[in-house]
């Protein structure tokens, strides 16, 4: 299945989240890790649609969620970098952009290393309450959080892969 | 908001619904009335998406759904043509793509009158079981259904508009 970018884009502008998880961590310097990622969740009827999306971007994994629930999930910095890039050249139509010209600013910032600076993990934090307004509360104990994507199971457990 | 075909086709393999209602209706031949529907529900917050998909089909209306969603809404069987047309030239990649086969016999079948005819409401009935799987014991009633598109609400008192 070839897919093109207008599709894509369009696909995206409704099944589409991005999302940062600040999760605990401590072995990290700040105590805390930050985990931005990139998914699309269909049920598994439409699994060859995900696998089409990561052939189109050339990375990420098709993984299951949960139950019948499939999940195509990018979270390596590299392969966000080229969503990043793919979404500024093609922008989003719905609000969806304001999410992620955030979600770029955390990539840009975690490619320049400075989540790993009190002042630039501050700003992430900042960041990532204002993207994830679903669980609000939950973000401010900086735990796992969902906000927009409704349908993402978070394992907290889980490595970046 | 300028859209194109392609976005369309991946926002709407994302988001959209093509569903057929069948209506107890005492007035009508059958006593029921077949009401084939188009309809993309979003947030209120991108309902300006919704009204560029009304200015792209050149008909339809957006109209608040519930709570602070909103649709996009296409009844009228000769703007039900068109999406059909549309849909056909430029095909869905999901498996929506099978309900969207469905939902164009149905509008072809109306389009000849057939839904008039024992034989054509029988096949309209049955297609209709097929498409709506999520709430088939509804349907077997003959109600509202929903089926795959879970955020429509469709007021049985409402008139095709």
């Amino acid at each position: 299945m070839k897919l093109s970018p207008d599709w894509v884009v369009g696909f995206v502008d409704g099944e589409g989240c991005f999302h940062i998880s600040i999760l605990r961590h401590p072995e990290m310097e700040m105590g805390y890790q930050v985990l931005p990622e990139f998914t699309v969740v269909q049920h598994e009827r439409d699994i060859q649609v995900l696998y089409a999306l990561k052939s189109f971007f050339g990375c990420g994994v098709v993984r299951r969620n949960h139950g019948d629930r499939w999940a195509y999930r990018v979270r390596k910095l590299s392969c966000l970098e080229r969503i990043c890039e793919f979404f500024t050249r093609h922008p989003l139509k719905t609000k969806k952009q304001v999410e992620f010209v955030r979600f770029r600013r955390v990539v840009q910032m975690m490619k320049e290393r400075r989540h790993l600076t009190p002042e630039g993990f501050r700003e992430i934090v900042e960041i990532a309450r204002k993207m994830n307004t679903g669980r609000r509360e939950a973000l401010l104990q900086m735990e796992g959080t969902e906000g927009l994507c409704e349908d993402m199971v978070h394992p907290r457990t889980e490595r970046p892969g």
